[in-house]
């Protein structure tokens, strides 16, 4: 049964996922890159990282992925809708690598780019977009690539079996939360906390059997 | 030279030291014993309990301090102040054995208890309050006892030398949160990060030398 997945969702000791204004020249605000420095300092980044914890956790990113849902605001800076000529962040050759599901209200034509990526753009519920998904994926995992608001609501409605969140020892006072609006959430997994010398904790939440 | 300390501070996932509502019948509110279950787990609350490092933590909590501050809202329930005989939660032998000097608007005379504990109730500064509590403590070590407000009062003073904290993997959505107003706290530390068995992730936060 293939499952839903988020993984390398980093958030700070306050549990925000993103700082706070995002702009084209700051996508996470004041929180710039610490919440992914972890990350960045592995193989999964860069050839001279680290091998250890961080990049075992950071490589399950894509192993077994046929497809990727993400929110507007990870597709691009406030205002992205309006400009036609706008194609993501990360060049022509994106690093999905298969179907990308892109949440929004301003649906435009798909976007075929290199290695794979094709972006469909589509207003649905969280159920709806799983199902499109689900169909792209070809039998693998659908990955929920955030930002936190599309974790949440995913999670609010109960479609993720597997959540890998990363806590970053910083205090950014202010952003985007993951856990509002969850209380109680850990009832329906088994949750495993694992510290790493980089000073990350790697919390890994797995969907209890029913 | 002595160090202001904060010990066994257990938070949610979500930054909540307690739920609400707090009562005579439940001090941490809805959170109920969930944030301290990984200490009564251990010897320090139960002599058949663990002996690894969730009881190594919390052993620290008595090592080297002369005199605990607390908040009004750590001694008792809403509405003490206006109880004569309310005497603290702990009986007749508190677990402090240390003066304890609780910050309260209701300033009453001295309580003297068995065991060494003597309270002390005053209308102070986090300065005012560090003074008379080191004076007191005969040159050990200050413990700043909680809760979330307290600890977060003398943090913002910058009168924290010592500060652990236990992540508890629960979302409790609703309480009294330990970060609100401490960005970028962490730039005055360094921070280790260890996880437990038992699920909880401690941190420990140790003041740089200037």
């Amino acid at each position: 049964m293939p499952r839903t997945r988020v993984h390398n969702f980093s958030i700070s000791l306050d549990g925000f996922a993103t700082g706070e204004p995002q702009s084209l020249e700051a996508p996470f605000g004041h929180a710039g890159q610490r919440l992914h420095r972890w990350m960045m300092a592995t193989r999964f980044w860069d050839e001279a990282g680290s091998a250890g914890v961080d990049y075992s956790f950071a490589l399950q990113h894509s192993e077994g992925i046929g497809a990727e849902i993400m929110g507007a605001n990870k597709f691009g800076p406030p205002g992205w809708p309006d400009d036609p000529d706008w194609r993501g962040w990360w060049g022509e050759n994106p690093p999905f690598h298969t179907p990308v599901f892109v949440l929004t209200h301003h649906p435009r034509p798909d976007l075929v780019m290199e290695g794979g990526n094709t972006f469909h753009f589509l207003t649905a519920t969280p159920a709806e977009a799983l199902a499109a998904a689900r169909e792209a994926a070809g039998g693998l995992d659908v990955r929920i690539g955030g930002g936190p608001s599309v974790v949440r609501d995913f999670l609010t409605a109960g479609l993720i079996d597997h959540l890998h969140v990363v806590v970053v020892p910083i205090v950014l006072g202010r952003g985007v939360r993951l856990w509002d609006g969850l209380e109680g959430i850990e009832a329906g997994y088994d949750v495993e906390a694992v510290s790493s010398p980089s000073g990350v904790t790697h919390l890994t939440f797995t969907r209890r059997a029913d």
